[in-house]
């Protein structure tokens, strides 16, 4: 990942100093910045060509270089490298390795590069894609990178018919609890959704926030509350007035309230997870939270409406 | 947005040049390019640091100066100045007004900037979550970015509700049919999120992608054909052995052929026909698109149920 760079040596004056960057520079593309090094070519410093051509011609180098250069060691990964970039406003970053030798530089066109790549894997897991979009033209291609999490979809469908099949004496009895299904299922799965792609922009920002896991899973479940308790609100007034069933109606609110809830901390949850164990958390975004709220939801529903119908 | 610049006459020796520069230089943080104007201060090319101290200092700028310089007009959208500035592995990028005379330049932190948001901003519509993730510690201001979608989401299942509430003779007269209800929803709105997608970040990347309009549909539509003819034959496989009722098993798979093409189509049409009438295809991602097809798929898989019960 390093490139090419103009490396200077710290007791040189600028006159000397500018006639070795013109030899050096030869190979090079831009010169963005010039790197200061000692006799063991160890990193001391950055100048920028600006300062060399506005400082008298004899002036010393070690005298004039910016003590708190920035680097990264050639251990770094893509993902820190792009974060001091952005932080600092640079556009190259010098490389050096574990006792500080000046190894290379990365370009901002590099960083550039990682953060499209970045934001467009992101994207793509959230709408369930693995791979690129501009698979070519080749069918089979383009319906491989598709067909993995449809395939969860499936697998998922085929649970909740289970789940939904062990209480079919429920649905034979109110068939009209068929109806708020879809409903149940949609909230859970978009609650679910946004609760984790939120986490994950969190997790993705690790220098733009610096909230605790608790704080996190706390700012998130007050909200959760007050969205479930809100929308199972609006599904009772609804149900209310033009569902005739009252023990319907408040299943449905109730369940809708413990499910949304419940969307929300796994889709909190399962992403903290996943980065612990050095899992990409962007996983966990999309269609298998989707699939694991349905589930979730269908479970929650029928358990709530057999106690409902049993009580009242 | 147009920032500081060094500018120079293109009359100038390098010699000059190197002077005005270290005086023109002392307010600016970075000199990335030197622009090169005439006497009417229209931009006529463009030097990197590193070319004037190659030169011998008697050397005239005209002589040296890069002829295909780029540039953009005051009026140059966010997206354009981006998009030239990747292409051509810019830093700055020299702003010129409408008889070309240089105004300012614009630099690649600005352009990461831009970049970054743009993604956020994708990412937050496929999520369901109108506005900036960390919208600060305020319960209400952090629920209140998430409602839009979740009503949308709740209109659509209580219209779902109304779909299957209208055909609740069939569900009472086989209450397995409720069973498969989640599985068509959830594969309907998942190729509906995937297609939807894939042609948002395909219009994204307008200039990597020269596809028109007619050749993007038949592409997805091939692919939705595939995905649906082996997803169809997958749950058929599944019913056929674990299902007893056949009509039902016939039903649940032509139905979800059906609704994948569906879905698909929607998913293609609908973020193409908003960026026709300029709006951000990107709120047809996500929620909107789940929901509609989740309707959709109630709709077809009672139709085809209730033709299926009434021939076999």
């Amino acid at each position: 990942m390093a490139k090419e760079l103009v490396a200077v040596n710290e007791n040189w004056t600028v006159q000397t100093c500018l006639k070795e960057i013109s030899i050096q520079a030869e190979d090079i593309d831009e010169i963005y910045y010039v790197y200061v090094v000692d006799d063991n070519f160890v990193l001391k410093g950055v100048l920028s060509l600006k300062m060399l051509i506005m400082k008298p011609t004899l002036t010393v180098i070690k005298s004039m270089v910016t003590e708190d250069v920035h680097f990264v060691r050639t251990d770094a990964s893509q993902e820190e490298v792009a974060q001091i970039m952005e932080k600092y406003d640079l556009v190259a970053l010098p490389v050096v390795d574990q006792i500080g030798r000046l190894k290379g530089r990365i370009t901002i066109d590099d960083v550039l590069d990682i953060i499209r790549e970045e934001a467009d894997k992101d994207y793509q897991m959230a709408s369930g894609i693995s791979g690129d979009v501009d698979a070519g033209d080749n069918v089979f291609q383009r319906a491989w990178i598709r067909i993995p999490w449809l395939f969860i979809g499936m697998v998922g469908g085929i649970i909740g018919a289970g789940v939904l099949g062990s209480h079919s004496s429920q649905l034979e009895q109110i068939p009209a609890m068929a109806f708020f299904i879809p409903l149940i299922a949609a909230m859970a799965g978009n609650v679910g959704v946004q609760s984790s792609s939120i986490i994950v922009q969190s997790i993705a920002s690790g220098t733009r926030n610096f909230d605790s896991v608790g704080r996190k899973l706390f700012k998130e479940l007050t909200v959760a509350f007050s969205i479930a308790f809100l929308f199972a609100t609006l599904i009772f007034v609804y149900n209310y007035f033009f569902n005739g069933n009252m023990r319907l109606t408040y299943s449905v609110s109730i369940t809708l309230f413990i499910v949304m809830i419940f969307a929300s901390v796994f889709g909190t949850v399962i992403p903290l997870v996943l980065n612990k164990f050095k899992i990409d958390p962007a996983v966990a975004t999309g269609p298998f939270i989707t699939t694991t709220n349905d589930i979730l939801g269908l479970l929650i529903y029928m358990t709530v409406a057999q106690m409902f119908f049993k009580i009242l």
